[in-house]
């Protein structure tokens, strides 16, 4: 196992430094869910008949989530995002919505921390919309499940 | 079971009004967990030592990001936030970083999505520090553990 | 008629000193349209039956502007806003989307500018959603209907 | 006439993939104006003299604006803006002020967005400034003028 | 003297809580200077003529980042700033530009960081709009000047 | 000497045009210091034993404020950072603490302005997290130290 980035030699936290890195194209996807009760699930879907439903407003904010990353997140690099998209679906058997995001660059860094966020707000936006008639809800598993392009290869999450 | 707020009798998403509500004291706390590889939390308290290390840093941005909630979240309000709160720490048993966060304002409506962004955000700044050498990190159990003050009155996660 | 506010006695441009005024209740409505080609409004009404349609895209890109209007007005004071709506209807006759938008706060000044950024906001997002198939969108009319509460007293639009 | 883009083959709004553009020069010119009273105008004129005057301050409030175009329009790309110009100007027959805004970048996709936005904002700041002595004051005819650069080619609004 | 601020009693960083304290009338008064070439002085008070001047652009953007002041200072508290003026002058014997802002707020927590970002970003433009002929500028003396209102009383530099 | 860019030919504020400059590597490093009492600078390196002491939060505000420049000062252009590193060190004659900040791009303008603020917010954060002890701090010498890339070649300050 090698070095845990983001601090130089004495131990200080750095931006790391990526100019010497080529602009290529690199994509990554994560997911997580939402444990909600069976009620606020069934509340979600009934709701989704009406124009402005949970899901669409959570995939939205996952999308703007995804753009202020470098805000959030100390030491991330700027980014110009090609592409994210962000899907929301419910699960009714695991009484949870499923959230999955996935994001493109053309550039010298990663953009896992890009889908993750997004994969984070859309999760708390969910939170956010049914907190009224549910507070135990429980974001979870919020993971990288996929990324290519760069230095560090592939990742793909063993199932 | 309610009705979920964010919409107005038309189904359209809304920023529910509160001006009608008293400004009281609220308070929040929200937690969640990281799990990482073994080494990897070695990893990390090895850093400790050092100066900028992990943990110190993903507290600050869970601070900072909980100012940032109004701005990430459709439908929150922004709100005079009047302390914050984040703690990090590790448990080599379960081979997870656990977060809190608490949050506090004196206002008009509730900082429970204050507390669950901070605990958010915490979680993705582990990951983004600790990712070069572990991208299987999963963040979980993101959830609210308690919130006092304002009309809905207290709320305790039953254990 | 009497003098431009936001400027000192040496011409200076100041934000006014609204701290001796006291917090009380005010609202204000803004309203504007987008003209648009015949065919994109039959597009947009078309997508409506799908999850992620135009009109709700701005709607929520509205409420979300308002939060932002300090942030881009210089002289704005940030102000904790308590309510956002934002509304969106297609007038086929005049072959435009009507936007109006009203924000409420208990504060020292006027919410003016928050009603009138969200309406060009979500104005900007029918704009940007619909682009690809008409560059010739017009905004229009983007204007105060009513005020009320603060100082200066009620507005109302002569119509 | 051809399809809204920002959507996917489902309905969901998504971030348009231009990772696969080619980086282009491209410029966007918008424009729009601010009606306001005979006597607003003058006023206008008359603190022109005055370091802070109001075309001023809305000059660069709308080049600040234009850097905030991603974050306010929800599909919007971020984008390396590499020109930005704001020009107001004062019509007395037609008792308006007159805003145009030219941007540029060298990116993968166009700046209409960028330019419209920063003729919206500017005119936003006009009305603001003004706002003591002119509520009545409407914005209007935001509109592209032209544009340059990438796959859909030039566009010039027929006069 | 007394102990650090911004501190558990883990040595943790904290936002402090100041809900407990009264919302009462609070300013501070921050002054700093820019030291520039005789040469640049003299470029600066003679495009002081035209509209867009030095002085007034980075009076403004002084101003604007007295806003931004809890999303740049980590354990800042946000503020709703009631007040906001900054003044730039030429010292041609000293060959530096002054600049001073003063700060108001009805609120639970001083606004001496505001105050000091708004001399800070002030002095930081105008060396953005002078680099082109003279990198050579130093920013010096940022500093409290005055402060009162709240718990610990009423300062002023000793002079 | 030559003449101040950001201003068209009518003495207009314009963010100038970069986009017909090559991408080049380009690098500034800014210093600045401040300057504490005696009792101050033992409390801070008292408190750096534990976790969360002010010089790293310093840093961390630093790095981030790099990525804000673009927001704080208004005609500076977006620019994809590629590295910051920032460093502060307590000088225990000269009774202050020392802080220089280096940024790095791949891009068409130079980063001084990104140096230059990195420096600034962290200075300001030792203000903040020192003023319960100390309110007469100043922050002072913020300045280029040296520059490199780009059409403008090399800066280096004289010593």
């Amino acid at each position: 196992m090698g070095e845990l980035s983001h601090f130089d030699d004495k131990g200080r936290a750095v931006m790391v430094d990526v100019g010497d890195k080529p602009e290529t194209e690199r994509v990554a996807t994560a997911s997580g869910t939402v444990q909600v009760a069976a009620e606020t699930l069934k509340l979600i879907q009934d709701e989704g008949v009406a124009k402005g439903d949970v899901l669409s407003i959570a995939q939205l904010a996952g999308i703007m989530g995804a753009k202020r990353t470098a805000d959030l997140i100390p030491l991330c690099h700027p980014l110009p995002i090609s592409a994210v998209s962000v899907e929301l679906s419910c699960d009714d058997d695991a009484s949870t919505i499923r959230i999955e995001a996935t994001v493109k660059t053309q550039g010298r860094t990663g953009v896992e921390m890009e889908a993750l966020t997004a994969v984070s707000v859309a999760a708390l936006t969910v939170y956010d919309m049914c907190k009224a008639v549910d507070r135990a809800m429980v974001l979870s598993d919020i993971r990288l499940e996929h990324k290519a392009g760069g230095r560090s290869g592939e990742f793909n999450r063993p199932s």
